[in-house]
């Protein structure tokens, strides 16, 4: 049985498309995560994907994933920055867990420049637009191997 | 057709009436909605209101304002001063974006000196009780009308 | 009648007992609430129980405790230290409020050194474990004790 | 008879209409001020206007409207954000004052987020160009009105 | 035979009852002293009390507690801001520690906002006068409770 | 032939006896002057008195001083806080300088903590209301007699 | 009867005369106490005389005071930048408390220039080497004067 | 023809296999770049390597990209938080660089949270051991794709 | 015609030749200026002197460069690090600025190390003592040539 | 004769052998002080060793130095980090002064890498346990044969 | 004999020509040291030229000039920010050493508002593109002719 | 067969005897090579020396150390302060680590108090001169000792 994977996408990331694009490019998110799963499949895994702009219901995403999922990617949008409450909860899986972000957050306002989620991640993988997510995955796959 | 207007408020303005009222005062915030009501009627806009304690709820309806509203008026509370969430979702939005403070937040704690908001707003307004609302929409009447 | 007292408890204190237990024990949340009726019971006080990973569930919750209970013990988990909303309903309530937190915050990372909620609390007990509720509990109704 | 208004620019204001066009817009500051009369008129209220470059004759033009005016307009310019002597002659009337900025100070350079001035206003309108002036009016015009 | 307990107090608490008595009430060192004997023969605990003026006196004691005491509770006052040392004789001892504080030090200046003796206190009580000290001497007798 | 010493006084110090009397007392400058000046003439002094709102007639009159005058008393109320060009016109003179506040400077908020005017000064006299420039004549006649 | 007035030195104060004579001066502090209570005695007031090296017989000295004493002149030396404790004893004091240094603090090392004891001073003298202390003794006496 | 890529690794990574295996993996960097060209035959890319301990020949080495290959990737080693000069490089270049770690650097010690590189990198992929270099090659395969 | 350049002098310059001769050296300002004429006959242009120890008189001497000069050379003394005044004045300028310093401001105490006018100016010449305005004069000389 | 050399511990170096001895070590105080004076006989030298855990007593007996002996060899605990008075006494003395530590203190918390004391020591020696001491006699030895 | 000038440039200025050419323009380095050859003689001095980017290789050649060279320019390039190294080497030349930098580097980013090598150089002259160079040349003249 | 140390020193030193002599003395590095070789010699230790003043040569001799030498001692000289890259080579050594000064580095500018070597050395000698590195001979032949 394939490795379930769960994707999780923070607030206005339900926006992409629409977003600054010239920062975030024109796929939407339904876009990205068709293509993810798709990408997950060729990779033997199997993706689960969620969304919310709610920092309170990601941290309940995430603490579900504990029993149901043998990885998880996030990207946390703004919360990446700010929420301590999503590092606690990521902190408490035993799973792997990959940060991503499409955008390269160092260059951008230093504000984003500290991430809370990056010392509850085991790798981090940012700047490559939509492909990071596929390389994330890429990396999940790798990881599960060595595990196994 | 009038210009349709979305005032938004943050956490706890809610309580406004009984929350603190040496800073706030002892109107409502019912109170409050109806008379900007009125104050738009008569500047030729229409007004919508929406109040929420949850961060998440208020990226939501901010996003939604870019195909309902022509101008967003915010008064974001305490998560003014640490929502990057919700700075990324007026960003997002090419309408004009006015910040209002009932008081005078740079004469309270220090914490509440830094705004994301302001780095999102073409202008903020504060320090006037309940009639720094009726000077937004008086602003934002003047603003859209440049841009006619 | 009993003065009425609510616990708060917030973000991940949900999977109390699974949770980092070299920290936090292996009791379940549920099990400490339950543990604290009792102690409350025998303190001649009555408990209701609240957990929200949400902070606006949060800060709702606080705002209704102004017209149902007498007391408000609160332990608001990673939100302690950035929810400025939180502390601004708590600023509203006119009933003691006393924080507490199971672990000493203050030998973990620096980023848990500083509360928000500290700044709208009567007291705080920390680093005591589930027993950090019981002593609280005390604290409230010698609290209430004064205030008769 | 009506109440009169003391609106004091500082420096730099000017040349507006030449400097910077981008940000402070064509009209210039002559412009301005007769507009504002007019707008001043048709509140019930009297303007006068002054500007200066000096630090020092903004200090005593802003002692002297202690005797002579019964609220005070004031865009510092630069000296907004280095001036303690200002800040302190402000402190010092017992009329309103109005803080205003053509510019959002807060999505500019960081040394323009600080605001000695600020700290001895009633409120702060920025960043609605020459409208903020006039929405400076229309608010003292309300503060009077509640004084009486 | 009862657990013996050290209750250490520092500099200006031998002033109680008549020191900012807004802070910390009107009971007298002597009293309080009195009340927590009581309190602890009632927990089967013996209680020591000392109070010191003297960085160096404190530092010594507390050096002794590792022969003759179970369990240390400490109000450090000013020290507890600014001595490494006590922290430093703290750290030696192998029995449960206990910081103790009538006012809640998080309210006041900041200066007073870190502590060395959180550095190497089991857990901290603070802001309920002097019912702190007997919360502290409950929270020891359950730590030594846990530890038998 | 006695000595001749300088008195500045800085921006809104003209005001005293209306500017926040619960700080600064109500006597008039004018009233504090000649008594100072009264106060000189028993110590064997001749005392000339300047005040300015201007930062730049400040530097002038202080570097005229240089030849004379045989001592400098200063007060240059918010400008002691920013000024880097008096401190600069005071470094250049050979004859003492003592700095005056009337008030506590360390009491009040923190930017009016440091003095630039410090650095320049032989020594400091302040928080005794208009006793203190009484103080730092007498001060004055003390470093002058020393030098002869 | 005369006003008691306690003068109290802090560490290496006592060894004033062979300590860097460049910055303090050659005169021994026994040489500075008899001019002082000569200076005292003159000005119709009674001086005791006091100096440790140790903080803690600093602040039980202090204390003291409180029912000896109707005024407190301080040189507390290095524990002026240090020690809260000694802080805390003054603010206990209803009587008034001049701070004094004989050199000047500001033209010294960084972590010479925050001072705990002007947080609970009147007022500060420093700069005038020996002089220092008898300006005390004349401000002293002003104070108290206008106190009767 | 293939693309070229420049492989470009810092400072000590040359002890790769002995220096903190814990850290770093038992691979030898002459194994990983074997790997790598092998993986990057796979994505029709040819690889070139480089290893320097000094930041000057690391340099030179960039600058030669510019006419020799298509993509670069580099791990900076220790000089990634301290060399402006190799950013200076990378910036010059215009071609898409990917900046790599085998740890991720920011649950290590805080003066590796800072990256130079990351300001001239496209992407960031980091903490995935040796893996990162083939996640690196992966996504350079990618981001030629879309100049293409 | 030859261009006309002027040369901006600010507070204390008017003093050199006496001001700390052994950082500025003893020739007079007046002294300078002639030479620095005849520097300017020689290059083929034209220069206007002023010198101001007031900011407002050099933010208004500097506005009206920007009608009768093709360049401004400005020695800003203590103004160059608090003025951000001079620093707006500068920027609405078209022509050529160049910050001149006599002493290496970055050798000196700290506060000197940041500078407003470097943030309007073309190019910064500092530490040559009175040739620093010759090189200006040199520098300016070939900017113009660059823009004919 | 001999020349004197005045070893002083400072506070909770009495309690060396029981302290942390991952960090000090099992040898108690009293035996390292035997073997110090073994070595220092070894070197030509006396030895009279002292440690208190009071501030007060250090600052004293270092000023007694001055008179008694010819060089001082200190290791002051955690007065190191926090006692400004003591670095007086030291600055006072015209003996060579070396500062001691048994712990290397820069790979400790950050509280302990700042040290008053080698602001007023010749040289330093830390982190060789034990040898740390003789380490330091051996280096006075070399001290004083250069002063002869 | 005409004196000799070493002129060294850092890192990344040998891509001059090629780097950001809208920053520092399009002659070639070789191009920039012809000229100033050129210049030199003109000037009356020889001058060496020497470019690394190896930091070390910089310290090496800039030791050396003390013997061979009677003044050195220097652009340290991205080393002007980070090098301790090349401000000590500079420090041991009793030689004239002038700064320059093609940019302003005060209008750059941040931390290149820093420099170590102001700390060594006599004079800075920055911002004239490669017009820096041979003003330096003419700086450099006028010292050597004050000197002789 | 006698333990192998490496005697590393870092930029500039290869200058002793000529740099700042008031500093570093009038010994050459040659000299005291030649001393610390007899030194070792006669404490039972073969010394190897080595100078380098670029930081990739310092890193690789480090790294070779591992294989060749039972014991390293390293004067970095500036790199002591900047070098990351050196830390790191350092910290891959399973030999004993010394840092050495010559001068006292705290007494000295601000940026040299932080050593990045001290993060990786066992123990600390600054501020003896050449002495400094005798006594590390010294100290190394003590921890080797124990090692046996």
């Amino acid at each position: 049985m394939p490795s379930r994977i769960l994707l999780v996408n923070g607030p206005n990331l339900n926006t992409l498309g629409s977003r600054e694009p010239e920062i975030y490019g024109h796929e939407t998110l339904e876009h990205i995560e068709t293509q993810c799963k798709e990408a997950a499949t060729s990779l033997g895994l199997a993706l689960d994907c969620f969304q919310s702009n709610h920092e309170g219901e990601m941290v309940t995403k995430i603490q579900q994933a504990a029993k149901d999922h043998q990885g998880l990617i996030v990207n946390a949008g703004a919360y990446t920055h700010t929420s301590i409450a999503i590092m606690d909860a990521l902190l408490t899986l035993k799973i792997p867990v990959i940060e991503v972000h499409m955008s390269n957050i160092f260059r951008r306002e230093s504000f984003r420049h500290e991430s809370y989620v990056s010392k509850a991640a085991k790798g981090i993988i940012c700047g490559f637009g939509s492909h990071s997510y596929r390389l994330a995955l890429q990396a999940m796959a790798d990881l599960l191997k060595i595990k196994k």
